[in-house]
């Protein structure tokens, strides 16, 4: 495996086996089986669970790693093509990335979305550039548009709890003071498409997901024997809900205007998920939040302290799942 | 062990167990007995020999450990129970403790004191959370009321320099611009008083160690058959004294309140360390610190580096005793 | 190996010594030769490639290292002889470098030059301290005037691409909004006459390289067989030029004068290097710089993206020659 960039360039069979990694390198650790391998990461954005989790992968697959966060203590870096660097950005990513590369056996970059034009972000702009500057195995720690590693962790989850693939799985949106990236509600919506699960997609007016990313996942499911619906309905999302897949994200209607997004994000501060959300779904049905998560703000203490509550254990899938990508990768 | 966090929590034999472990894994190399182990950790406050020490010390018993620092790459981290997150903490304690937990085989966690309300710092209020949040060993790097790292490594330092146990060690209060916390302080004085020295506090008016910290460390001396005293006067303090541990502390009269803090300590700018406050102490009377040390505000550079300075060898032992802590949990 | 401070301590053949084991160890690999060998980093100032090569150098040896970066989560370091430190600095290199080195058994520092005065800065005088400070071998990672890892690295890539050792090297000033250091141009010129080119400063009025770095250089070029010359006539000292090595640095004349240098270069920002400044240069000419570059105002893209481009190759031969030397040092 060259690229680990989006669940969606696997075959259904191709993610089961790579899930099946997770498991037997659970059962069985290899502490060797990287030994020599050198992992970089470069996170272009802050990071809690992807940057502990890729380095103790590789320790305890017995290689090593290291960190390099541009703007601290590394230079700030530029991503325009043809700029004329005369601000901040002492160094292009155009060296950056090779010269990384060049050093190590894989490289992992996170890069959030630039969040200003909706067509640039979902054609992966930055991160097309990146793939093409890095002729190592390349690892999506999160980009515009995609999340594959929390994906596959959530897919993980969902197989651990035994979550039936035909249940249904609400993906809604959630209250937070600022427009967030499509990153991770596109990747969970695909992902759960792919696993084959009646996917409904809960979000106010102005925040539907694009239609591409929307036509991307109804092809997904249709192979997998699923389907994908979207609402602005909360209580008709939720009836007979197995799964509540809460995620903040930014108004697609108003994408790079500020104050369009505010404006109509400030009257939906009860999208903060609590107890009475799941008046109509399934008596055991489970909260999943990819983290981090503001409390009582996305989601009431109450939920994420209580039974349904999956979000521990999807950080913890989190390490299980990328040993299984940097073995395939690497070993 | 599962826990280092105050070294009251220890019996004197498995201190002195552990001080001849350091020194028998200094005399006697094990540079496999951590492999494949992972040390996590997590610094809310700026470290230098802690980040260093430990990091070195996982590597030289041949384990691997990785560094989280909230509001530098990683998110700010929120600690308030029931917290409506809405300002610039992305993600809670609750959440990030145990994730990082389930990753490494034991945490290392620096949290500072608040500052503000001094007995919720006496109750240890935050680490109390993280102590219940997390699964696996955990180590104090450094909390509001706490360092037992540095008070072993300090216990080290006392017995090679063969520093009598009924010999008197005086723990001064050095000048500071601003109010820092009484964690290195009351570590300090349990130290001592549990190897059985004569200890005094010197402080002025304003500066006592709260009650609750004198009271815990007369007890440690009773059992140990030393004693514990406090006086404002100096002079009287380093008479006949053949330790000095100097160390900036807030006033506890002023407990949370800058302006009153500041104001008691605007005057006392020559509670800076020099040669002078030698006159009546033993003639081979040694400084200690525990770094960093402002030089010349807090201790005259002629003391610091003079025949009396004991202070790099006591950052030199941090990295000895705790290569111990680390072996005896999780060798 | 004790110290690695500056080309100009070898002789040539211990250079040759060093590339041709650099050239071995990608030839032959050690991963076990630095097994339980710790190196300890330094970085007072950003940094990718060094940051990065280091670490993953010690790994592909089969050792290890730790990263401390003052003022990012560690104190910031007070570098002043007898400061009252009562700013914003709250530990002193005296204690922290002392410290840091009994952890470790390198160390790397890299300390940019306070660029004030310049023959504080000449004298090297930071570094010196650091050298005196520190009882083990020692890396020079950037000096007020140094970079010798970079210049070996150099070395290394023009006898790669083997570059005649008497052809025509070309170390040209570039335009940069803010005048950076001269440690790059004061070791890259050494290190071409040391190799033993026809080495042509070109730089424009008010930026000659100090006297006392020309001087070095041109008894390094006698001892070898080269020339060291310089002006400001670009076209002339381009013509027949075998290696164009591209670099910004301060106005030596208004040295330490922010408004002088500002008022001097303002005119000068046609000195970034683009195809026409090959015109009468060798057919095959290459570029050189040592990384980060400002896209179009120090190097214009036409010739970073072309084939003269030789600054990819110079960056992963950082990798390989810092191999050699921390081989040598402590295998």
């Amino acid at each position: 495996m060259k690229r680990f960039l989006d669940l969606a360039d696997f075959s259904r069979e191709q993610i089961l086996d790579l899930l099946a990694l997770a498991q037997s390198l659970q059962d069985h650790p290899q502490p060797r089986a990287l030994a020599g391998k050198i992992l970089g990461l470069v996170f272009l954005n802050p990071s809690l669970r992807t940057l502990a989790s890729f380095q103790v992968g590789m320790s305890r697959l017995g290689g090593d790693s290291f960190v390099i966060t541009p703007g601290q203590g590394t230079w700030q870096l530029e991503t325009r093509l043809n700029a004329v660097m005369n601000g901040a950005a002492a160094e292009h990513v155009r060296e950056g990335i090779p010269v990384l590369a060049s050093y190590c056996d894989a490289l992992g970059v996170r890069a959030f979305a630039d969040g200003k034009a909706l067509q640039s972000d979902l054609n992966e702009t930055f991160f097309g550039m990146i793939d093409g500057l890095c002729d190592k195995p390349l690892i999506n720690m999160e980009s515009a548009m995609n999340h594959p590693c929390q994906a596959l962790a959530d897919w993980r989850t969902l197989d651990e709890l035994r979550i039936p693939k035909r249940s249904k799985f609400v993906l809604s949106w959630a209250y937070h003071p600022k427009p967030l990236p499509l990153a991770v509600p596109a990747a969970i919506l695909h992902m759960a498409a792919m696993r084959g699960m009646e996917v409904v997609v809960a979000r106010p007016d102005g925040f539907a997901l694009p239609p591409q990313i929307m036509a991307k996942a109804r092809v997904a499911a249709a192979s997998a024997g699923g389907s994908v619906n979207e609402t602005s309905d909360r209580t008709e999302a939720l009836a007979g809900a197995q799964v509540l897949y809460a995620k903040e994200w930014g108004s697609t209607l108003h994408y790079g205007d500020a104050q369009g997004d505010s404006r109509l994000r400030a009257g939906l501060a009860d999208w903060c998920v609590n107890e009475r959300w799941f008046t109509g779904a399934l008596p055991d049905a489970k909260l999943m939040h990819c983290l981090p998560v503001r409390r009582n703000v996305a989601v009431a203490d109450e939920v994420l302290d209580g039974p349904r509550s999956l979000v521990r254990l999807e950080a913890f899938n989190r390490l299980a799942v990328q040993m299984a990508v940097l073995h395939r990768m690497l070993a």
